[in-house]
């Protein structure tokens, strides 16, 4: 029943670009897959925590919830973040795009987003300016220190 | 010439979980499209601006220039972000995400990011708290104004 009244039937079809893009109606464009990408940032920092994606069910639950749900692509499974871990993300703002087919969640995250145990998943920074013909010498540099222990928080399992 | 140093050959394939996670090798991993998500915000306000897609043409010439490029799915090809309207982006920091399918930059954007004429994509708010059973009666709150005339900055193109 859930599944019936959260899948794409769930949201009006996409109308013209028009309203698409100027008009009041969510009318989400999911992809071939049924999926929207979905940005989550640090509503204090404004860092970026995490991109991932959306089915309909993720997105209507996280628009009823105000917690973020994903679907995980690799497991083929909504997932609400933090089941696992306890480390939730609470939406404090949910913006759609111009095309509506991203979202972007303001959330205030408990501990840390990332499965490597990172704060963020964005732990390490592309140096500028490496010559474009050059690009294997590009090194990350680290930016980001683990805030907690992903073997303690996971077990065996993907966040 | 151009083409064949900044294809996907210019970046060192993926290795293993470890590595792609742990490592300093920039090694990023293109989807089936030869595609990476990338999400620009604006390095003052924090805000996101806009989330499109790089090919390796595209991310290497961000990293070599820092300015944005991004690839066009819609027009299949390489664009420099304000070639037609002058609303660049340029680079203040780059970041990858752990399994380096995504990367986050940094930005100073010239006038605004979004063709509808908006500094943001993201300038409609979606409710919170609306009932998983009743999604159509969401409806999207503008927040952001315009910034620009789009008929002005880009006559009939598309950003």
């Amino acid at each position: 029943m859930e599944g019936d009244l959260a899948d794409s039937a769930a949201f009006a079809p996409p109308a013209g670009a028009t309203e698409l893009e100027d008009g009041t109606a969510l009318t989400p464009k999911f992809d071939s897959e049924g999926l929207l990408t979905a940005v989550a940032t640090d509503a204090r920092s404004g860092d970026v925590l995490m991109v991932a994606h959306m089915d309909a069910q993720a997105l209507a639950k996280t628009i009823a919830t105000g917690e973020a749900w994903y679907y995980s692509r690799s497991r083929r499974a909504l997932w609400k973040k933090g089941e696992t871990s306890g480390h939730t993300q609470r939406v404090v703002e949910m913006r759609i795009d111009c095309d509506q087919d991203a979202v972007w969640i303001k959330v205030e995250q408990v501990v840390g987003a990332c499965h490597t145990g990172r704060r963020s998943c964005f732990y390490r920074a592309v140096p500028l300016g490496t010559a474009e013909s050059n690009m294997r010498a590009a090194k990350l540099e680290f930016r980001d220190a683990p805030v907690f222990d992903p073997k303690a928080a996971y077990g065996k399992r993907a966040p």
